[in-house]
């Protein structure tokens, strides 16, 4: 009943706005918010890509019979959402004195660009060079410079209409809780926007560079720089002498991984410093927050696989620079697991927390390797014990892991990698790879063939750069079963290793084809990061629905989704 | 208010359906399904158990007024379930052109022989010699061969009817979902039916053997064979010696559970052959499929119970051969754990888990005592890792776990199983009963006090032959206890041995003793295996009235069950 | 629209009661109870603190216009709750033949007792000398001698009311289910009365001391005599020769908690003795049970601080001795756990389970330490076994965990305990601080160092007696990190020593202050044992309303826990 009536209702609405405005719906509205004329003219602004839409509002306003929706100044009808905003024809309401008001009111715009999807022959009319202000709360110092300059300038007339956009500009500062990430977004990385969910930011464009440059890059780095750690343990080890490996392979790679973890820290430090609040809720995010160990866990890999030619002994003071950050982002991360609320294990647990996991034993290999000796078992000692509960918790599969992926993916080869290096790591602590050592060897190679017979499952999925990050586990175990070959040398050993190099180096080589080609044929390796755009709070119903009018017409996917929230 | 309109209409259509018809409703309607008049007797029945009913129903039909349910023969009307079905006299649509539509809807049928079991003095009409086809789902080769036939013989008229027919066939060829299991079955071993359950299979009928057969059948091997280890144990260590038990009891213990293996695996064979659909829903069921490692274990078990006068040193290759179809399975098993679905571990967990990781050990055991090195350290990892996941699992008693008894039961002695192996074996491995060795005979010792304190709660569960499985757990510890008193000889371990090997041995015979009884004086050793009965899909209302009231006038209970139903 | 009538209707009920009689309310009330005139007179009360009451109602019924409440003499009238019972003015109703009424129908009058509270100037009117008989149903002799005493006089005039309370008391004495305590109670100690909640005993009133003494105070002996340890190993280990510390602080340490530990096993053999129900009710406190394990670790603590002074070599006997009750207590709580029920672990995990694993390894401590081999590593594996259970659960936070609290807690200190003793029980079976001694030491350096930097979380939280138990693990630390510069000497070892000493000795003392001022100064160290004192089942709407109205007028706290109750 209920529904019907719903549905009666809200589309006359969105029929009376699209049978007589789509065209000047989208443009005008920003022309709005990009204070037009004649104030548009007046705004010097800062990051100078901004330029006046006013040439291009005027021009349509004599075009063609626009209406602008001029959004209610108070700050309570905000979020009224999109069955009342009021439709006015030739609206000289411009609230001229307030700089900022697309800023505060962004929330409510983005519904509109996809609502003019369903004009066909829409053009996107303002030029490229118009400063596009959506994603202004991403950016660090955006707004607080421009209120300086609008304050500076002496126009703050509607004081109302500022203090609302402040604390709306806050409030989007904040980032999501973490439940409204799993509320939002889908799929085993979490990087799928769900059906009735809206972005913050515009889904109909390409956003900056910078914000689409997510932290699962710095899986590439880890992919490359455990190459070099196998190519170096090929040309090393005695018992695989008999395929003559030259240090060729590891000298390369390890300076390709030195070039690419130089130039990904870069990027995304200029991130950090142009778009901290993209950093924050990248941070905030369940499964991408694992990523952040990745950038030390790649140079503890580096200085696993420094070639023997640059140097052969490196001086310990670099583990205790590198394990600084390991150790005290595992202080947050395992306390907020214990402490309770909304990032308890039993909540966030996916397979990708296997990255915070690795590193202590990664970090206890290189230290051993350096000739240290508790620094090594420490981490040895936390890492096991936080294996232990991931371990059980991920294979439990509780109900509340909403993370985790129905289906086989292959993130799950994360679950080789915690093993495999933790082998290695306490062969070293102990001098000797002793059956203590075989025990998380064997481990890693059962849960290695495991998925392995599994492996048709991988197929149709989407590629993602994350898949990077995938690699090193197999890589890890390909080195382990070089270290097991040198502790017990046969013919079955010996083809094993060879058999996982194999794999392994295949695997990253098409993986880098892969990269190749998204980055530069399809040029999509970095679409829109829609995982960090996800509003604060839930989409008010109407804009679920002029979501999913917009971009789809068939109901029965709204009516399942919306039955399936009414659910929770 | 509903509750009671249903209780008011439904019965209105009950009573006029066995006022008038009772007594021909079953036989007719067999009739009906086994291809009435006059085609009948051109039919050429492979497994030629099958005579005509043509007689037996012109006899009746003639003697009183019969009432034929005629189903309908559009497959969308195959579920409308019983308060639909028509009730014409002296119906003459016989469908003769569908050689089996009794087999394709035979899940409609089954509520008809419960129905009639109101009327007190129903005679079982059709004779014996009758091909009771309604155990043909089950056969393997049943449909496909009568199908042929009937092709063969061009009489497809009804085509729509054939295709409803094959549709549904293959519906009941694909096994439950594991869901079901846990919704149509009920007890610690989910080995019953729930009251508003119906059974694909007669459940007023005793079944045919092979049916009836359960893989639980392989415990008894576990249990007899198991026992020929501990008479070797006592028998061959030094620290028993006092003892003076002679060599004879393992070497009947060992012919006795050796001709105990071929028979069961032979019958066992013999229902894989003829009935593989009731031995694919026995591995779909979530406890039963722990008994597929049940033969494979038995098989280590006569390994390392082999008498000192057959065998001294075995030949590895035997390990090889045996360990490669637990390792399958294990694969496959432990996969499903992980890999999420309807078999995740959080769902699937109970204490018959265990088999599926006491096979790890007792390979680890065996593969030790056979001089090899790494494949038993091997297994042992892939056990233990498993082991800790099993156990935290169990021991949380997540409310997830529907499985899990309520009261604690005879499956709970399996806890004890993978402990006091696996310190055997890490024993073995290690060539000393040392520390590590310890922790786990230790855990295995607290386990079986803490359940031997608790073992009034046993008393009164009725007998079934899967307590043979829970004997053998009981062996296994006081094998160990042997082998931990040639590490630690003293009056209190060679006590401690002497009382575990007695309980064991006084277990294994009183279980031998009730087998004995409910076998050849009972004769219910095997009762009608109605795990793999249940219906793929969960009975409609009108079904589970129907079976209610057949069943018991007690009101209440369905009410019960109706509600606590509608609460999930 | 329900809650509005229950809003207007109910409030009128209570304005008539309190309007008229809210002096008289309470007084005449107890006096029914207690066997007003002219019965009350007869009765010799053995615990002697009874006299008769009849003079002061006698004097309050001249004195003003008194409501009794006589409540209905029929069983099935006892639970209708307050908006049911009967306004008479002057009632000659007195049921002069049931000497225990009040006793039997003691949840009802408990709501009274807080109605009154509405009335700002109300005085207890009942002088001190009237024998309290609200208590009586926790007494262990009470209720049977007067019983008896009431049946010799033969009085029995009201069989059915006999009847009634006798149920009714055995109702009282049945302690609640473990659902009650997790229902009625709050707090990460379970130890507050959640709103809706009513108590059994008069929540206006300071109850008997020994009831008031809860197992907690068994904590104070765990802190005291942890510190004689730690003050005995500053003082033996040659790697703290440096500090130079004297027997002294391990001598006047261990005769103070001797002392501690006499006189809290006094006092609380005395709560055994006349109130068992409370001991009872403390053990089936799903929180407090834990610390039933504290007297028996205090003990081993003791005789691992034993100052060389008084003795070198403790006879093994004792071990065994202290043992055996920490084995049953074992047997029972981690049966629980598994066998499934009210208590498994999944429902009742909560950090202070740490207590019950502890046991085990301060056990194989002392075996150890005094040269024992087999019991020390029996505890030791069944330590280590639950504790993996145990650390898995808590680390997971099930959704099930309803005691876990949401913030921090100083219980959570005890997750440091297990692994810090741990080391030392292992380091003392293996007869070094091994690599396996190390990592359950680091395990506990980590936990320790992710809570102290939380520490803030801890401000604000109110002191509780139970503070003492989370002390021993800081202490536990210190001296396993003594331990272990024992093997690792060097500066930085010694000073974390130092250090950790320092903080755990600073932590005991300060909360002896705090301890102090509580029990001499503020004078409630020991507060009204609200945990113990929850009804059987839930309390009635009406006296949820009741409770409410009396303790606050904001009627918003009452509209939300109805409404979260109803969600359940």
């Amino acid at each position: 009943m209920e529904k019907t009536e719903l549905q009666v209702e809200i589309p006359s609405v969105l029929k009376q706005t699209s049978c007589q405005n789509i065209n000047g719906f989208d443009c005008v509205d920003y022309g709005n918010g990009n204070n037009p004329i004649p104030l548009e003219n007046a705004i010097s602004d800062k990051e100078s890509h901004g330029e006046s839409t006013a040439g291009s509002n005027m021009t349509r306003l004599e075009q063609q019979d626009v209406i602008i929706i001029s959004l209610p100044a108070s700050p309570s009808g905000l979020h009224i959402g999109l069955g009342q905003t009021k439709l006015v024809q030739h609206s000289d309401r411009y609230n001229p004195g307030n700089p900022y008001p697309q800023l505060a009111k962004q929330k409510q715009f983005h519904s509109q660009p996809i609502l003019v999807r369903e004009n066909g022959d829409r053009k996107v009319v303002h030029s490229e060079a118009v400063r596009d202000r959506r994603f202004d709360p991403f950016k660090t110092w955006s707004g607080k410079l421009e209120r300086q300059i609008s304050n500076l300038r002496g126009k703050p007339t509607h004081e109302a209409d500022i203090e609302a956009g402040v604390s709306e500009r806050e409030e989007i500062e904040e980032a999501p809780g973490v439940d409204r990430y799993f509320d939002a977004l889908e799929g085993p990385e979490l990087d799928t926007l769900r059906a009735t969910e809206v972005s913050v930011l515009p889904e109909d464009k390409k956003w900056p560079f910078l914000l689409r440059f997510p932290v699962n890059a710095f899986g590439i780095c880890l992919g490359v720089s455990s190459q070099a750690i196998l190519w170096k343990t090929l040309n090393t080890s005695p018992a695989m002498n008999f395929l003559h490996i030259s240090p060729m392979p590891n000298l390369i790679l390890w300076w390709a991984a030195l070039a690419l973890i130089l130039f990904v820290s870069f990027v995304y430090l200029l991130k950090i410093v142009f778009y901290f609040e993209a950093v924050k809720r990248e941070y905030h995010h369940p499964v991408r927050v694992n990523f952040f160990f990745a950038p030390w866990i790649a140079c503890l890999f580096m200085a696993l696989a420094v070639p023997p030619s640059i140097a052969v002994n490196l001086r310990p003071f670099i583990w205790y620079i590198l394990m600084t950050p390991i150790f005290m982002l595992e202080l947050k991360i395992y306390g907020q697991w214990m402490s309770g609320g909304q990032r308890r294990l039993s909540k966030v647990a996916n397979p990708s927390n296997h990255l915070s996991i690795v590193g202590n034993f990664v970090g206890a290999l290189l230290g051993a390797n350096m000739g240290l000796k508790e620094g090594p078992i420490f981490f040895f000692a936390v890492g096991l014990a936080h294996y232990i509960v991931l371990f059980v918790t991920l294979y439990q599969r509780l109900p509340t892991n909403a993370t985790l992926p129905k289906e086989l993916h292959p993130v799950f080869f994360l679950f080789v990698a915690a093993p495999s290096v933790a082998c290695m790591a306490w062969a070293k602590i102990q001098g000797d790879f002793d059956h203590a050592a075989r025990i998380p060897y064997f481990i890693a190679l059962f849960l290695y063939m495991s998925l392995a017979v599994r492996v048709n499952f991988f197929r149709g999925i989407r590629f993602s750069l994350a898949w990077w990050a995938y690699t090193f586990p197999m890589t890890g175990a390909s080195i382990a079963t070089i270290k097991y070959t040198m502790a017990v040398t046969n013919i079955v050993t010996r083809s094993l290793s060879v058999c996982l190099s194999a794999i392994s180096t295949f695997t990253v080589s098409t993986l880098l084809v892969y990269t190749i080609i998204h980055a530069f044929i399809l040029r999509d390796l970095f679409p829109n990061d829609i995982s960090i755009a996800i509003t604060r709070k839930k989409p008010k119903f109407s804009k679920m629905l002029a979501h999913f009018r917009s971009s789809s017409s068939d109901s029965k996917d709204l009516d399942s989704s919306i039955s399936k929230n009414s659910e929770f």
